[in-house]
């Protein structure tokens, strides 16, 4: 039986993004080469909500719950019904299926809590969870802290776009022997692979076929870059029973210091995250729901801005990490990019404590994504363009000096 | 082994606070006895946040917050630094015993969370946990999901004052066989029972000397009534080797639309709390956090004003009940009264749902908190005085139309 200190060791998070002003201060000085790189500190280990605030009018819609008072401070655990009602709407609109806002949509703290109720949902001591790699870090950590067994399944994203998928025969061959829920993220946390219409009906027929319990997170599948298409699997002909999606406005629409993040699928499992959520938080704070009135009603023309800009950032850095012949594949949605290094003469997880201390560039190491992609780094380009390309040049220079 | 369906099971919710309005919808007119009573409906299940706003200055501290920017979205999981530290002072003075802000203090989306993140860093599967009946429902439903066993210890609360406390010696001997955690609330969540200094020492000393880890929630400690005095566990002399004390201001200082609460005590659960809160919702909302500057420094005199008219409520709604011949043990602190029904015809959670439907008035049965209280129901008196006083007078007469 697992011991508390063996499940906490599990989820050890000195590496996670945020979290590095908590690592133990090593003598870096001593293995560090060379001096220091100058230039505008970068964090890439998230994106920049100054660079790219939230969605305008966020600060006054929060005003008006809270003046709304105790309606909007009670809302049911699972949001307020008029806030789910038209936000329904506009997510069936958006995924190409209808929603039930009293049955099937539950608003959440941050898309993280989506994911924390949908696992908690479907795992438990035992279950076998298929869980791709790379993919978001916080997938594997859930599914061991719910007692479930990891099935990895690799996904090919260094070919051409359109080979590019999760291992389609692993995924079948987990499914065979006993895999109950998948979960995974398109486009996928961190290379930015938009998963391809056929691999997206390829994995929900499988799922259906196997009596597989899908949960899909979908967080940046707004940011879609120009001549990319995007396919949502709950608008699939065949689909799994039990299939939770997840979306939320915490990184195209910069508003992640609210902590508001949406699921919607199966009522089953819907109810049975309400029921999660009243024991971990009660709900999504009340007040900050009444921001979620400018989700996806954004102001005419902000969102393409948005997706044009971050293309530009996406272009810049492929240009600098490809002239320093770093594998990077290309980021088809989303925020994220993920350049691979060479080999160095120390650890990859070492270079990245060096890159923050020497160069003031803040990456969050490949290994967080599974064990196949340690040598890999993870870079949140939501940041200002110029100061970016900046700190992308640092990171090559570093390179230089650590490379074998 | 426990399935899925069993777990969530047990987290059935809806007569959970707040739920009230996703219950079925039996057709309730056909045992209902006599016409409704009119009056203004009165929602006893949390307490009224318009009767009783927010902390003044909330909205513009979490303006000030969100005007911050990135830094505010993205503290460490724990919470912002500078707002620990001015926290952890303040923590410290009332509760009579220093807080290291970067060691020993978290800050979580409401005291729930507190609550969620303190019994999964110290319970897992066989854990024997110390639960007191009656007391806050959550703490029992809790320890089930985290598949711990509940080892039942009543609460005396129906006798005087100074002989009222949990059984010691059923605690000592849950100790003696094999107990490993305790958790309480004290003021208590329902009786509103505060446990005295003796009390306290003891419950201090045995849980010191059989290795217990006690988690104590005061979320209510601050509405203490004219003449009563209050022990904080963590001032004790002798004190267990794993302690957790947790508040917040969602009660008192009605800041529950924000979603805040804190925990600190032991560093060792304190690091695994912030694990667990990586993977559960990342941190409390950003942005909300910025409003605890005004917790604690509230304006001169707000406080004890606040306390006054909730003891002014209290001591109408207890003449009401004693007056009907309701045994009402009297609230030493915190806004949760908890009257006894007598012997009716109906069963007592069917009397709460005609409560609601016949006169408006919402309160939460009694079996909510242990299997031991089903003849009580719980009341947050935190209402308009007025209106409050006549929902007691409608829960007085609908109890002599069902009375046996």
């Amino acid at each position: 039986m697992t011991t508390l200190d063996e499940k906490f060791r599990a989820l050890e998070a000195d590496n996670a993004p945020g979290q590095e002003v908590r690592q133990d201060s090593v003598d870096l000085n001593t293995i560090m080469r060379g001096g220091t790189f100058s230039g505008v500190p970068v964090d890439f280990s998230h994106g920049d909500v100054d660079a790219f605030p939230p969605i305008p009018g966020t600060s006054s819609a929060w005003k008006h719950g809270f003046e709304k008072g105790g309606q909007q401070a009670y809302t049911e655990y699972r949001g307020a019904a008029s806030i789910r009602e038209s936000m329904a709407d506009r997510l069936g609109t958006f995924t190409g299926t209808p929603v039930s806002a009293d049955r099937e949509l539950i608003i959440t703290p941050g898309t993280q809590g989506a994911l924390f109720l949908a696992l908690g949902a479907s795992v438990t001591t035992g279950t076998k969870v298929a869980v791709v790699e790379p993919d978001y870090f916080a997938n594997r950590k859930l599914v061991k802290f719910f007692g479930g067994e990891i099935i990895p399944i690799p996904l090919h994203y260094q070919g051409p776009p359109s080979e590019n998928s999760l291992d389609l025969n692993r995924l079948e061959a987990a499914f065979k022997s006993g895999t109950e829920v998948l979960v995974f993220s398109t486009p996928n946390n961190p290379t930015g692979l938009v998963y391809s219409s056929s691999s997206i009906t390829s994995i929900s027929a499988l799922a259906a076929a196997y009596g597989v319990t899908v949960i899909v997170d979908q967080l940046y599948s707004r940011m879609l870059f120009s001549g990319e298409v995007y396919t949502h699997l709950r608008a699939c002909d065949i689909q799994p029973e039990n299939l939770i999606t997840i979306m939320g406005p915490s990184k195209t629409e910069s508003l992640s210091g609210l902590r508001l993040g949406t699921a919607f699928g199966t009522s089953k499992l819907i109810d049975r995250m309400e029921r999660l959520q009243a024991i971990v938080s009660l709900r999504a704070a009340g007040y900050n729901q009444a921001a979620l009135e400018t989700w996806f009603q954004e102001p005419s023309g902000w969102m393409e801005k948005r997706i044009s800009d971050h293309e530009a950032i996406r272009d810049g850095l492929l240009n600098i990490f490809r002239s320093a012949d770093l594998f990077t594949a290309t980021p088809q949605a989303g925020s994220y990019l993920f350049p691979q290094l060479p080999l160095l003469d120390i650890e990859p997880e070492t270079f990245v404590r060096l890159l923050r201390h020497q160069a003031g560039v803040t990456v969050t190491p490949g290994s967080e994504f599974g064990p196949t992609s340690s040598d890999s780094i993870r870079l949140n380009f939501s940041q200002e363009h110029v100061v970016a390309l900046a700190a992308a040049e640092r990171i090559v220079n570093m390179i230089e000096v650590y490379r074998s």
